[in-house]
């Protein structure tokens, strides 16, 4: 999942320790901070669930990441803010010692939110003057500045996570709390409800995979060739009001559509709709950041699993795309879409870009592939702390695609692959069909 | 346990909402939000575990039981505050509708800790009117009487589990935080580490039970004949020092010391000491309200299962009295002790009061008793809603007597019964050992 | 439970080696054999759940017990049959060794039933030869006479076992088999559907426990005296008939009616009737040792557990009776009934012995008491291997009292305490009402 | 897993009703009873844990699968041998009405087995009739070849699952029995242990998955392009000895190598050599169908989890296979090896056939590659009963190729795709390594 990225230290002579990299992460520091103002302290410190963290975790880990990987190792007389501090908020490094148990990370109601707060600012203070050193040898500089880009896509992938966990925790609340309280903008109304275009694309040998100049994580590369068979791709994501017929159809009560493993966890969770949704006086409604919504169907459906996914398709007689053909059908696009910087904070029906084009590529909901999550050929997992389990959750999770309505801006690229377990489905996870020519 | 307990309907003609009742009743509100005091709005809405309950929920269920029981049924157009309060703060009476899963209190960030206290306020206020009415007819003054009786020791019963609960919180947290910031005061130093004097009684049929003027649980009667068989009481409490010695020689580690049932909790849980204690620099520390304090050996054993009561007194030769014969050994001796007003927080050795006479009978620590958890002979499940379930929680538990250093001053008497079962440790829990003749 | 009883070694000078003795002993061990005729080698091998041990299991296990506790200790030069059987059919006796796990008895397909069969015989002749032996002192043969004395009653215990375990495994069969292919005796049809007759006993200063000449338990010692209310006992024990009344009255519907422990109990596992009932073209069916048959509504019901008999009494608006007031009922009764030795192998009616006694105080079904099972005062652990573990199950398990139709003829007395968990039922468990007077 | 593949209806010209075919499906027939001969009744009813099954179970299922598949559809008046084994013995079969629970195979002491063997013996009977029918249409003789060889195949399947069943089964037994009482054939030393070949192969675009005449899998197709990078292959599998060496050099214990889901299964199971190994007298052994031999170290590792498989990878600083690039090196290999008929019954060492080609691909052990099992492009789930659920376990498992000392012969090709999930180990299971050029 996003927070177990791996990361790459291959350093690149493009790396330098000025200006524009220090207003860029002081930017990325103070948008974490943004991003809690409408929580109240207790909301700060509760974990909803074993798979997500609190906020307040979530503020001190990517602050102690700096800590660990930067300040430590390549500052003279860096001494850490406190002992306990790195004991609570180490996430999953072994080799950076002993840490808290993920699942009792809700329990730590000290350090207060107080103190994290003083913890960002003793850190932030510390990384300033980084800019300011006339002390740091060149070599030195280029390490930093690359630890520094990976601390701030590391905290933006946080960021991202920090709201999916908030709703995750909202949703627990008998009283549903708005997470937002600006108005919701109204949800574009467009004629995605009324059907679905086929694009079709031919095959052959593609290159796959990031290279050249901007950052990228380890898993993304090396780039290289990969045969693709001809498809034909939807232009657009399955959307709420298709998902309500696959509903009124039975289809979670048919375990002809379901993979096995999906059946069992259907059954054993009593899932009859997406997560999230529930139904209040005979209509569908949806927990969101805005507090509990009527659904709306020409919107992407969201929070669903592989699961659902893989059973939605069978349904509908298609079958989801493969993360190849999904990087090959974003060729020309520009990354961009309904991402945090939006505000809407869910998905909406975006207006038509062009006609020939996939829509809804990026932003709105993270897209199901059909493909496992694979360490690419020739991948070699890098020396060092930072490149410390690089391929270790390459097993039995699969690959999203393209972004979330609350993905950071800039986040996000043709090449960027997110995973998690097929059950999972508290991220803003969403699908797209694919089918053969 | 505590917060289970049962409730009696039984009027007595005593009852009156008179001021000395009011006073007491705000006195017991007031001291509720003094013992929050030191906790952060975090500190308040974390659930250490399933047995637990975060303070927040203490604070709104006790105050949603005197809306539920005194303002809704009998005060003219009194509505409830919320509807979403009661679904939230009921704790177990199925007869009061439906309620929040024990397991998820801790995930109620909503509600805040300032809507709780607000609602505290709306509640006291509405019941100081009680008392400036006029227009309550006598029968209806006396149920109320009888009511916010019982709501002040439901309350002071919370009280006590606040503190536990806290307790059980802040020992799972990296940092060891004190509850309490004041200085901790002295452990009294006496004669008790060196030995142990054990008094006799003779037995024959006494009189056991609650009976006469005095609030009462319903569980304390009827007052009956019990044959008591002669029998020696240790004047004191077994003190952390003796529970070193146990520990030494080996008593975790010998099974044939345990019940077969202890010894597999003692196995599953790595058990090797009381809750709480953990080895520092070779030193055994203790958790307490105070922090982590090094173990003061003169001082009463705390936190211990009554598996670990059975094996002590299998490994010292002895046994654990009956709830009888602890009763019995209270004749003439005052409910007082080092309960919550003494401010220590903790059990602490006790001067001696007499050289004939058991000490430290109330307050320090609840003493498991060899008694199972059941009805006296004659008791009747009362009618009406206070009295739903009164025999509900009659098995599988053991009888514990005498109060512990949190206990609320006044909230104890000999004929006190509580209870909880035989694995749970996080009760300030100790044990006092019995001998045949 | 039964098998998990432990054994007195206190030395009684009426223990004699002499040839009644081994009569008795043989006769036991030929009983055994006879109980598993009508079984297969695969019905033998298979544990049913965790609670119950294969068949094979308890041939070999009973069998090693005079191994470990006569043969090896007091015969000269006998060499144990198979260090191997050892580890498998010791049951619980931690200063024997290494042990089988429990839940794991049902994986032994070898030993093979032959082998077991061929082990018995090689036990058996070793312990005839003792009884022709001329070369034991005295005092051996009065400590062997009393340890095979335990060895019969441990083996008639394990017969019950064994048949209550078939009945648990066979009730798992699709195919429902019956164990007795014999004719199934008529179900007596008698007054008792028809209304309950109360008797009424004056309470007072009774002893209760064994003394005296022949064999008991140490758990039934000392006999002491107790203090007894006045109360009322039914005549005879909750019938099916009146079952299936409070099974349509929405027994196991209401919480109300049950002990909070009880109701999760029921509401984890769904229950709705008595273990082993069924509902078969609109009438409910029992799995017996006759295979499925209709219930037969004059029939005491069995296979409750202790928190359904608790909820029926409280319906009823009655009680149990504590195990001291049922022992005073069985005053001037001859410890006779359904027992095994009847071959009805199912609870019946029972034809009036008399208008004034209460009847089927033994047999038919072992009746659940309000009595947690705890020590007698003064009872203490004997010293040695077989009393290893003397009251290592006194916690958290109930009393049972009177014995069952498996319990084998002369198993069973006034001062016999049986005891099993409050949720377990596969036993022949049933219920008598008890009233205050 | 073996017995979850799924099966192809697509019909093909070529299969004829003949004799050849009766022949083979009756030696198929005979060769399930022939594998039973050395087990007694009891080992036949235990189920060894819950992924295996009892080998009653497997006779009787394969029977069930011709009985449900070809007799009752396409033979007139064929009425079932018996409701409840149908009941009894469909595995997964949605349509084919309710099944057993698997996990409770394992009570199933009724059918005995030899009502298992009648029953074998009557549809042997009704499929050999089958074969000297006049009045079959041509079509229906071509659909009944075809579901017949299906049922061959089905039941080889189930022969090898028999044998790895009764290994856990045996395994699990303090006795340690050998399954195959004949001399054990010696291992074959050679060169192995001191070294491996890599072999290298250029890549390229080559064809994958089955084509043409013989049986195959609809997994196996279809037949599609697939890119392959330049890669270098050990020219025979890992063994004993190199996996001691792994051990000896803390390969259990060093959290860095291993994917963090395999490291919890370690830590959790306390893994610390492949399955049946154990350590006597500073030894290691394995447990074998010829019972507890010292561990041959020149004999490929078996046994093994695909985290143990990827864990010793990267400990080599290696990887494994793609399946594809497994494939692929298999091009001009006769798919011949170490399986069933050869009577080993464990992996041994081969002799060299050929200097410059792999080794021991087919038989001695499945071999872990990184590919996910997935759906082949262009893979449709075939309509129908037999393919009811063919994509359905195309989830969260790896591929495995090759087959192992236990499958029958003729049961292995090249493109035979075997699959498990990565915890799982108690399967023939190795790996070969594989390395970039």
């Amino acid at each position: 999942m996003l927070h177990r990225h791996s990361h790459d230290l291959g350093l690149e002579p493009t790396h330098m320790l000025d200006q524009a990299l220090g207003q860029r992460l002081m930017e990325c520091r103070r948008q974490s901070l943004r991003l809690v103002e409408p929580l109240s302290d207790e909301d700060m410190v509760v974990q909803a669930m074993d798979d997500a963290s609190p906020a307040k975790w979530h503020l001190a880990h990517t602050t102690w990441f700096y800590e660990a990987f930067a300040l430590q190792p390549y500052v003279a007389n860096y001494a850490p803010y406190s002992r306990d501090f790195a004991y609570c908020f180490n996430s999953y490094y072994e080799t950076k010692g002993e840490r808290h148990p993920r699942p009792h990370r809700g329990l730590l109601t000290r350090p207060t939110a107080k103190a994290v707060f003083e913890y960002r600012q003793h850190v932030d203070d510390a990384l300033s003057t980084l800019f300011e050193s006339e002390s740091l040898d060149p070599e030195t500089q280029t390490t930093l500045a690359h630890i520094l880009e990976i601390g701030i896509n590391h905290e933006q992938q946080h960021q991202e996570l920090l709201l999916t966990d908030i709703l995750a925790l909202f949703a627990r609340q008998p009283l549903h709390p708005a997470y937002s309280t600006k108005p919701r903008p109204a949800a574009i109304h467009s004629e995605l409800q009324n059907g679905v275009k086929w694009l079709s694309f031919r095959g052959g040998v593609s290159e796959i995979g990031h290279s050249g100049p901007g950052f990228s994580y380890d898993n993304e590369g090396p780039r290289h060739h990969v045969l693709i068979h001809p498809f034909k791709l939807a232009d657009r994501p399955v959307t709420n009001g298709e998902w309500q017929t696959f509903i009124s159809d039975g289809g979670y009560a048919d375990p002809l559509l379901w993979l096995a493993e999906g059946w069992d966890v259907v059954q054993k969770n009593n899932w009859d709709a997406p997560e999230y949704w529930h139904n209040k006086d005979d209509t569908w409604h949806q927990m969101t950041l805005h507090g509990s919504i009527p659904v709306e169907p020409s919107a992407p459906v969201s929070h669903i699993s592989y699961y659902e996914a893989d059973a939605f398709a069978r349904w509908a007689g298609k079958r989801l795309p493969t993360e190849f053909e999904w990087e090959v059908a974003t060729a020309d696009l520009a990354p961009i879409g309904n991402t945090l910087g939006n505000n809407a904070l869910r998905p909406v029906t975006a207006a038509s870009q062009s006609e020939d084009k996939p829509q809804q590529m990026f932003g709105d909901v993270w897209e199901w592939t059909a493909s496992s999550y694979q360490a690419y050929p020739g991948y070699q997992a890098p020396e060092g702390a930072l490149g410390e389990y690089n391929g270790k959750f390459m097993c039995s999770q699969y690959v999203l695609r393209g972004g979330s309505c609350v993905t950071p801006d800039g986040h996000i690229r043709p090449t960027y692959r997110n995973f998690f377990y097929p059950h999972q489905r508290w991220q803003f996870s969403g699908v797209r069909l694919a089918d053969n020519p």
